[in-house]
């Protein structure tokens, strides 16, 4: 993949995806000790940055195209519904059984339809593969797909430009880590466009497959799949094709505690009046708790979602927010 | 007062504050039956439009000058406090004893001295004279002062280009209205800028000073001066200044209640991801549920603060977040 390939994705995206703002605030620079960044994704329509990578990949089907299917807890789920709304396209999503309220409401009320799994005896690719055959339906992969990746790409072309704009020369670019898509598209896109920036992925503790998978330097997994709150960016291994990307391109990866990400939760609530949810903490939460494991100068964070169920947020206020 | 002082407070504003993002929501429009846009001012520098006017006005004091004093309960003085440290004068706030818990930290953080005083027994205006008298201290009005006005009049010239951007031909523009600075600056704005688009105040009930001075063609007052939770939009009365520039330009005043506040808050959280403050939401509030008091077509709301106690936000949580 190279930048070409997000560069045709930011025309797609053109007039589509918000241009997100980058946030920070003197009180966040105290508490890490140096000036930190923050990449609003959560700001992005549906919520997330997913909205990036779907409307990258369903934007260029054919006409003639039936419908879409994803495999999705939630922000992948809402990201394809809209984009399929948008192109006037049925989408399935394939969602566990235990996935937070909100985003199965919300994916529902942009238009899809939800099927849902039990995660510990049901056979999701067996479902899935069923649905996409019988009704001829179009997979849009999470991460692991050429257009999605650049789709996610695009925030790293924004994240350059803003970096630029705030006349930062070098810097850490921490990202919310999943399977690496968004990882991977702004590691690709500031290879091109800011080569002073360095990625590095940040996963909850105990689901670190990719901080893993780089040290090893081959793809490892998850022991698990549940027991961390934050459920956007569990997944079970990097991509075969996001991986690659973010071994050449990221430096290690950091890992959070759930805590971590709550309090990351409630400053930023308290200094930047934005929402996230735990896994749209976790590069936050780095920055300003795990300042040890970086290098010296300015960090920029990706605030990637913000869809989080109003107990989980009020749990972060009810915890953090009495000092 | 003319375009022509808001395009200089511009441009002593560019570089220094936020140009705040139009977000907006298909659920929010399906609640209101009607596209609702949501200017948001909650992610300007010091979570308010506040330190628009501040900067516009404390970036004009010549050299020498010995400090800056305001009294405000929250807003403006966390405005002032940060202008005032970008210029490194000191900052005097007089604040009501009562005033949120998280306002009062925050000025004293970006290193204001806070001299609180008792709303039922203390004169305000008689404390302050005499401290900047002593101390040889320049005030700096919330909103009767025109270099403060033009100051909040730069969000007008913003909304104007965003509305452009938005394709938005004519619509109403519901502001969160305490003195008036905000309402009658951006008023001026979009007459030069978008004529197409009337502003109309809104405030919290009972304390709808602007409404009736409107409706009267006068000045008039509020009997009380506490009872609400918007406490970043009540005012004694409009000023001398802003009141007849929002007599000849905007429509009738709105108001809404506590309890529209909140639910208006809540639905920021969810759709928006973005942290309102009670008095902050009080225009989307009105745009979301008084529908019927506004003409045809789509809203543009400002929501024009952030500045919320843990507590309070919890509270619009769980009453609206169980559905």
């Amino acid at each position: 993949m190279n930048i070409a390939e997000i560069e045709a994705a930011a025309a797609r995206l053109s007039g589509r995806a918000r241009r997100t703002p980058f946030l920070s605030s003197p009180f966040l620079d105290e508490i890490a000790g140096r000036p930190v960044h923050v990449k609003t994704e959560c700001l992005q329509h549906t919520g997330s940055f997913k909205f990036r990578g779907a409307w990258s990949a369903i934007s260029t089907l054919p006409e003639g195209t039936r419908g879409v299917i994803a495999f999705s807890s939630g922000n992948h789920a809402q990201g394809v519904a809209m984009a399929a709304r948008l192109r006037r396209l049925p989408a399935v999503i394939v969602m566990p059984a235990d996935a937070p309220a909100l985003k199965r409401a919300n994916t529902e009320a942009l238009g899809a339809e939800v099927i849902a799994y039990d995660r510990a005896n049901e056979d999701r690719d067996a479902i899935g593969e069923a649905l996409a055959t019988e009704r001829g339906l179009t997979l849009i992969r999470p991460f692991d797909d050429p257009l999605v990746i650049a789709g996610q790409g695009t925030c790293g072309l924004e994240i350059a430009e803003q970096a630029a704009e705030a006349e930062i020369s070098s810097a850490t670019v921490l990202t919310c880590c999943g399977g690496g898509g968004l990882t991977s598209g702004i590691a690709l896109a500031l290879e091109a466009r800011a080569p002073t920036l360095r990625v590095r992925p940040v996963e909850p503790e105990g689901f670190d497959d990719v901080a893993r998978s780089l040290s090893a330097g081959r793809i490892l997994s998850n022991k698990a799949m549940s027991g961390s709150i934050c459920d956007a960016i569990i997944t079970p291994s990097p991509g075969r094709l996001t991986f690659p990307i973010m071994h050449r391109l990221c430096g290690p990866g950091l890992t959070v505690s759930d805590e971590d990400c709550l309090r990351a939760m409630y400053l930023a609530f308290l200094r930047l009046k934005i929402v996230l949810e735990p896994g749209g903490a976790a590069a936050l939460a780095a920055a300003l708790f795990h300042g040890d494991s970086l290098d010296d100068g300015p960090v920029i964070c990706t605030a990637s979602g913000g869809n989080v169920d109003p107990g989980v947020f009020q749990s972060a206020l009810e915890r953090y927010g009495k000092t």
